[in-house]
């Protein structure tokens, strides 16, 4: 992985704006992180003033994880304005598959807005691509959770997704993969416990959206590198919350901690991944 | 109280999925304690997909601490649907009393909806006893603190309005009482700073959905144990909150955290109840 | 600046109702910041209750920070109500400037509620000035970070848009300033780090209502004294977040921690400011 150091300079350097039009549940973990990692939020969801919001901003982050009508609306318009402005929009589908109104919401957006980076779980990610093109389905052999055994399957169902969509594909679990149509990375950072805290998906997207807004042509990269910082973070909450006799919510709280300390120098020395070309 | 040990271990094997309808206050930590108590909790409230994500679950918890006309479909629709389903409906009536769409709505929900438990203070449950049944009037001679003194006067009325309801009637307070018709437990856990924290009682209820939803057989001690669990909780956070010279948040924490490290030697060894039957 | 034992004996003895009409990212800190400083939180939104709940209250907060239309109707329906019962009405202006719907809310609001504090940073307060009387706009020589360099200015736009509204106005930035007409106060409490977690003027302004319900009669001080607590919980919370090697997501758990922990003494000892008369 390249230019570590810049992408991260530059998120901490232009401390770039971003829009957020996400779930009730993680919003306020969402909005800590994204300050923790140099960056600035704003949250805004209302179709009077989404519009506006998004065109001071410089990057959209759409989670769909509680969804209503209301919200749906002003997530298709701030991300059409997003889109003519030219700022990153990135894709959170939160529980599409679980029912009709998320699989269907995430396949709208996906018709109606151009997303720069789409970043789920195996389920999530499989569901946007039938969604987005039904009758083509999905390999039944890539299994539910991505380890080094089906690596390669869930390679290749990202970049057939990443090059019908044009978005980088993240596709995060024990093996994290992030890619566009030619190139993919495995990324192996992170910890088993990031699993029990609500929102370590939510925060890694908003994550995204920062490294996004501040490299808007590395956009692979910047996905890329906002994975193996997440899964850092993990790994290093879940040491220190051992260290301290602590739980679940002390691991959440030094996770967000360890972003907000976080420097190309930890990164280079501990990220875990590889390139597939 | 039995079975504590298989009680938990259901929780713990089975990690049942939680659909909550609740309030965004403490939304974000009933998720948290959900994952720490090793169930699973899915938050969803559009009336567009309440049916099917209750569906895809094993118990609801529905909460209405923040209500709207909106919130108010969705938790009939959801609760009916879990109803149909035969799964676990657990209700936290927040603030019933204090306004006429919180009380009016506790009553239409206990109409519509058959709850198998029912967790409030004393107010919220005079008010949900008054308010099903607007004739009856509850015993003025019920304080509004539930302490060893009017105890027996306070199990009664959880006892008649188990009866009256069919749901396992949990009271907390300094002394909480978990009953239903025929048999009550007076439970003497917990810590007067869990009353400093925001949402100790709807984590508690989310616990509550988790406990019942692994042993959908066993309501009565399901809610005993999740109170218990609780109590224990807040008893052992206060103790390491004073340890590290903390505050209230610190207190939140340990709290979440205790609830993630439990077992069920930790309850046998620490618990403090009654059984009156 | 006088009375401030007494200010602060009154919350803890008084322990005010605070009715929260407010924004969904920040809303758990401002319940639990509520309850650490000694009073008691209700969050309700909806137009069937607030008028029931604020009149159960002690003290209105309304924060624009995620709008929308609904809420909108609400936070006048709540205000006039309280205004009608004189309860203390205290206004965070969220992001006023921003979006067309936050400007044009926060004239509104101003326009058809009494309030009696209003709190913001220099752009929101400047665009309330200018929103509430656009032809007579505001001087561009106050810049965008109230520092000792601009300090007199901005005390003049605090005296006179509290001169205009009725409203004592609290500016906060490296140099806070808390004004009525006749009298303000440049207070120097704070850390710059504050500002990389989401929610310290939300609290703030949930504190100042807490304040302002148990002094109703000294609100300048009331203010005042909040703005001070505020600041002196975030000095401290950053002096305990580097001896743990803590991050953000610590400081902020410190910062709500200290504020449960604060007194009267710790307040006199550490305030820094003057008096502007």
């Amino acid at each position: 992985m390249n230019h570590i150091k810049e992408l991260m300079e530059n998120v901490k350097n232009k401390t770039p704006l971003i829009h957020n039009i996400t779930n009730y549940v993680t919003v306020n973990d969402c909005a800590n992180i994204i300050l923790a990692c140099g960056a600035s939020p704003i949250m805004a969801d209302d179709r009077l003033e989404v519009e506006e919001i998004t065109a001071i901003c410089d990057a959209l982050v759409i989670n769909i994880g509680t969804l209503n009508e209301r919200l749906v609306e002003s997530m298709i318009k701030a991300g059409r304005k997003a889109n003519e402005l030219g700022h990153p929009v990135i894709l959170d589908p939160v529980g599409a598959g679980a029912s009709g109104l998320r699989t269907e919401t995430a396949a709208r957006l996906l018709k109606e807005v151009k997303f720069c980076v789409i970043r789920g779980n195996i389920s999530e990610i499989k569901t946007v691509y039938m969604g987005s093109s039904s009758t083509r389905g999905v390999d039944a052999d890539v299994a539910d959770a991505v380890t080094e055994h089906n690596l390669d399957d869930t390679i290749r169902l990202a970049m057939a997704l990443s090059k019908e969509t044009g978005a980088v594909i993240a596709i995060t679990g024990a093996v994290d993969i992030v890619a566009d149509s030619k190139k993919a990375y495995a990324i192996y950072n992170g910890h088993p416990m990031m699993g029990k805290i609500t929102g370590t998906g939510c925060m890694l997207t908003a994550v995204t959206g920062a490294y996004c807004a501040a490299n808007p042509d590395k956009i692979l990269e910047a996905a890329a590198v906002s994975v193996c910082a997440m899964g850092i973070c993990g790994e290093e909450a879940y040491k220190k919350m051992n260290e301290n006799d602590g739980g679940t919510s002390s691991m959440k709280m030094y996770l967000i901690d360890y972003m907000s300390k976080l420097n190309d120098k930890i990164i280079v020395e501990k990220v875990k991944y590889e390139s597939k070309d």
